[in-house]
């Protein structure tokens, strides 16, 4: 893990951009973090739509986090933002976009394309991620994961040991094999459905949701489509991660 | 309304019972509250159990809204209590313990008669507490309802304005009617489920959420059987309050 660059933000969070064997990263420690004072960390999840763009929407995640005491840490997807493409996701986007325009059923062999190897890659590069992130002097644990491609905090969850807690926003398409997945996930977690999200599946959420072993499980439903989780629902959140993470 | 009793509980609140025509009430009132600062109320409702058994309940729901600077109130459900018995109602119930002791699907007609006959007669009856407290100097609005059987809450969302914001659990039998009227409701509502609640059809619950009209509803789902609704889940609902009667 190398550090790129460095700046404090107005309100105090420490923010440092990395790579770690090429894979572009940022960090956010609060400012009350140091050796002494090791802080939990939390794992940004987001869309596959790049860092850079995803960028001021994660800032703000990090800052509210960072105001209840958490560091936050991100990495930038396979094939997303400066990385490279890969032809058999290319080709599945491709697929999505146009069964979407068409207005076709998404199938689920498009699904399978899309989300299975997205996980197969991403999930072990954010656990070598947690494995220098650990590293640092002011990063303590217990650490949690939040937000993101649902597909990859679900099998973060059942394969990190080190993740005691997951927030999942059910807002994306769910691989037939990942509610298998699903069942062997005990962590507590907190799931986010947009009830009229018009890009996803109402039902196949429910059903995920159901699929979920984990004693403590709540489902927050909420109106206002894709983008529109109100924002007292990153209040519940952080009321979430400080339960468990601290 | 006639006040029969006052005390002053360990943590300041004040707790009175009153009779209105007959009907046993109780109203809780934060320190805070005077003439000069007058406060929001927040109606509670309560299983058909009767006040009595229900009191422990209650009380702690009290004490967590007059710490948010909320005064409380409720009153006793027809036919419960000490309030007189009617026949029609009790053979509903006769009805539906058998259903339930057989195994048996509870059918529409046992729930539409064990229902709607307490909507019709309850509603009217919170409206008169309604009107009496809203007389009491140290009660300013604006009103928000909470829990208790959940056709008593649809109801009131649609016929009392004086109601701003409703805090529904989706734990009880729901007519089939109800759900029309549930397309009526646009006031703000957060609706808790328990996920795994035998006694409850999920399903339904989940059908009368989609029928509401409003539009800023939350659903709040978990685990724990229909009485393991979590603590926080209170911490929640005086969010929602607080939110929209302040």
């Amino acid at each position: 893990m190398r550090f790129t660059s460095a700046r404090r933000l107005d309100d105090g969070v420490f923010e440092r951009e990395f790579t770690l064997a090429e894979i572009p990263g940022i960090l956010w420690t609060p400012a009350s973090a140091s050796a002494s004072a090791p802080v939990p960390l939390i794992l940004l999840g987001h869309p596959p739509l790049g860092l850079r763009k995803m960028y001021p929407r994660l800032v703000a995640r990090a800052r509210h986090c960072a105001a209840e005491g958490f560091a936050t840490a991100t990495i930038e997807l396979p094939g997303r933002g400066d990385r490279p493409r890969w032809p058999a996701a290319e080709q599945a986007g491709a697929d999505l976009r146009r069964a979407l325009e068409a207005g076709e059923a998404v199938s689920d062999e498009i699904i399978d394309a899309l989300i299975l190897p997205l996980v197969d890659k991403a999930v072990p590069e954010w656990q070598a991620a947690l494995d220098a992130l650990l590293s640092l002097p002011e990063i303590g644990g217990p650490v949690g994961y939040s937000g993101g491609v649902i597909s990859i905090g679900v099998r973060l969850a059942v394969v990190e040991p080190r993740i005691v807690a997951a927030a999942l926003f059910a807002g994306s398409f769910v691989p037939r094999a990942m509610f298998e997945e699903a069942r062997q996930v005990t962590i507590p977690l907190h799931v986010l459905l947009q009830w009229d999200d018009e890009g996803n599946d109402r039902q196949a959420a429910l059903d995920l949701f159901d699929a979920f072993s984990s004693k403590e499980k709540s489902l927050h439903a909420n109106m206002g489509g894709h983008t529109g989780v109100p924002q007292f629902e990153g209040d519940a959140v952080a009321q979430f991660f400080t339960r468990h993470l601290k």
